[in-house]
Order: C-alpha cells, then structure tokens, then sequence
C-alpha cells in the first residue's frame, strides 16, 4: 500500500522542476525499467503489479494496485512496471574521442533518438545547451529506449564546455559536403535548434562547418535534426 | 458560416476509414497548407480564421469563425488554417531509380520521417504495405512537413509490386556491412517493422541483406527505422 503523498510525489516528477529538485527520474515499461536495473543506474524505488515482473534487491521493489500504479504513472495505459531512478553524476566530457554537443534541441523525441543514435555509434558524451529539452523528459526517455544509462549527458553553456584548440564541426545548409570532408578521429560535432539552426554564440567556435547535400529536383526544407545526426554519426564512424 | 454538418464531416477525416472512403485528407498549419496549395495537390477546401493568411483561387477558400476551427480541428490549439485535399492518384512506380519499400511501418511519425528523407534524397516513390500506418494519419503530415505532395505513395503488397530481377536490398541485424557494399545505382530498399524487422516473406525476395554495423563496446539494440533509412539513404546518394 502506498500512501498517497508518495503517489504525489512519484507523479511530480513527471515534471521537469520536480525532477530536478530530487533528481529522480521516472521510466516506464517492463523492458526499460529491467534494463535500467541491470546498468549502473541507483534504483530509487521500482513500482510492479505484480512481483514476478521484475527480480531485483526486494528492498528497491515495491508490489502496488494498479489504481495505484494508473494515480503515480503518466501514461494513459499505464504498464505494469514504474521505475524511479537517481540522476547519474554526469562525468567529465573525455575529448579523446567524438562528443556530440546539442545547441537547443527543443523536442524530446528528436533528443531521444539522438541519445539512442549516441549509444549505437559509441559515443559516450553528449553536452547539451541548458535551454535543450530535459532528457529525463518522458518522451526522451521513450524513445532511448534504455540508451540513457550508457550516454554520459552534460547540461552546460557549450561556450565553458568546448575547449580552445578542439576541432568543432557544425552542421549548416551551407557547409562543406559532408561526403567530400575528410574528417578528423576527434572532435566536437555541434547540432543546432529544430527552427534556428546553431546560434550566432556558437556559430563562433565552429571551425568547420558541413552540409548533408540535397539530391532531387524539389526538395525538403531541412532534415530533422535527429536524422541529419544520424548520417553525420555514420559519416565520422564509417571514415 | 459553416453548416454542422460539414464541420462534423471534416473532423470525421482525422479517422483513416473516412479519409478512404472519401480520399480526402487534412493538414493544419499555414506554412504546410500554403505549401500544398503551391503543389500539384488538388485542395477541397481550405479554411481561415483570417482571410489574409492565404492567397489562393477564393472558391477554395472560406473564412471561419475560430470555434468552428477548433470543432473540426484534430489539434488541441488549432492554428488559423485547416486544408483539406484530395488524395493524389498515385501513379506508376519508376524503377529505374531507388524505390523505398516499407514492410508494415507502425509508427505514424517514422513514416513522416521517412516521406522527408526521401523527398530530400530524391527517391520519388515509396512503396508501402497495406499494414504500413496511413500517410495521411495527422501525426505523419506534421513529421512530413510538406514532402507528401512530393512523393509517390503507393499502398500495395510488396510481393506485387516488386518485380523479379530487381535488385533488393534489405536491411537486417546481420547483413553485410553497408559500408563494405557496393551499392548499385538502382533498386529496391526494404526496410521492416520496428518491432520485428522485415517479416519471413518479404525476406524472400532479397537479394542482398545490409546492415548498419554497431560501434562502442555496450550499445543500443537496434536503431529506429527512421534514423536507418536516414543512414542508408545516405550511403545510397554518396556512392
């Protein structure tokens, strides 16, 4: 039996203040909470319907009602399984490899697949601009699909993060073809905004700016940010 | 002054089984319904709050009131402009370039994606099977961002479609590595189902399986469809 000012509490932090106020985050699912579980991640409390779902120490897991599970969940169907966890101490951004930095990526699905697109291409830093959405956004972490505890997230002013010297790539419709540069074992590799690009700020310390070409007569305005990160990630990997 | 009548029609099109029976699709927004409008999409109706937000032949246009936009509306806060346009006919697939070809597609903003993807590749057919999610599905306009007039849908089984001696290329778990392929400079690229890649019978008329490989040492499962296609896309234009 839960008491209901934990209900409450567990439903808060469906908000971003909230979250991070106690830094706890919620995921939801058998497969992502079981993940979560086997990763590095501190469980904060795991909430099942049903015992047998998840194994795990007895003392983080918790057997509820569902009316309570449907009170504390965000989903309209709410899954058996809701797993609070701590945030993980971001560590120091390793520069010995490719780091993805995101200038205000604004939709959570587009960061979620950005976190997922990290994982599958081994990279283990991602900074963030403080104004990118929270990626302990429930729809974030839908679409990482448990890629969150394997991608080390930094939330900084890219400014104080890159340092003088690091070669920083940009994505721009009007930058280098990406297919014709030949491109470094190293660097930063910077994102911009959903309907802006990068900002003027970090414009600055871009040294390189690429382009994925365009084929076709009549095309799209832009790729979604997501997906311009996706070939780009192949780009630097498959080189 | 819109009858009642009409306004219950139009919010019936956000259910696929009243845009088939009447191939009429909707689109909100006034940058996506402007852009229809300058497209070979033939429009029903377009309705304005404003009758200075869009220019276009008047008989099509009709200025509303902005409580019957938000009865006929699928969104939460409707945003001045609701198109409706006839379905395109969809006209023969050419073969003699890349064709996409979607094995039950699930996810309606995947396949907006998608539709984007090749607009911006210029791949101007996009086969689907009949269980891939419907392109006029609300969620899949919004990803698509106007690239829906400029692609060739066609909803058909794949076996039908694909014709024998044509070169197939299907993406799996455990195919040669894209990077390592020599890509031809014509064929067909399938891509499966996000929960269960592509299904036992499509399989059968590959002809060559490709693979995206995986780098870092712990990653993620598989990649999103969306974010594939975007990849092998790529691979496909660079070579």
């Amino acid at each position: 039996m839960v008491v209901k000012s934990q209900i409450k509490f567990i439903k808060s932090l469906q908000q971003k203040k909230y979250r991070l106020q106690n830094r706890l985050f919620v995921v939801e699912g058998i497969k992502t909470v079981r993940e979560l579980l086997a990763s590095s991640l501190k469980p904060y409390k795991v909430y099942v319907t049903d015992a047998s779902i998840i194994k795990g120490n007895s003392r983080d897991i918790e057997v509820i009602s569902e009316a309570d599970l449907k009170k504390m969940s965000g989903l309209a169907t709410p899954n058996k399984v809701l797993g609070v966890f701590h945030f993980p101490t971001p560590k120091p951004v390793d520069y010995s490899g490719w780091v993805i930095a995101l200038d205000d990526v604004r939709d959570p699905g587009n960061l979620g697949t950005i976190i997922r697109l990290c994982d599958w291409f081994g990279i283990s830093d991602l900074i963030c601009s403080p104004k990118t959405v929270d990626c302990y956004n429930p729809k974030t972490l839908q679409a990482t699909m448990g890629s969150i505890s394997r991608v080390n997230i930094v939330y900084k002013e890219l400014q104080s993060v890159i340092e003088d010297g690091t070669m920083v790539l940009g994505a721009f419709m009007d930058g280098e073809e990406v297919y014709k540069s030949s491109l470094p074992k190293a660097g930063v590799l910077v994102m911009g905004n959903e309907a802006n690009g990068i900002s003027k700020e970090i414009e600055g310390l871009v040294s390189k700016r690429i382009s994925i070409p365009q084929f076709g007569p009549k095309t799209a305005e832009s790729l979604n940010v997501a997906t311009a990160t996706a070939i780009l990630l192949s780009e630097i990997r498959r080189s």
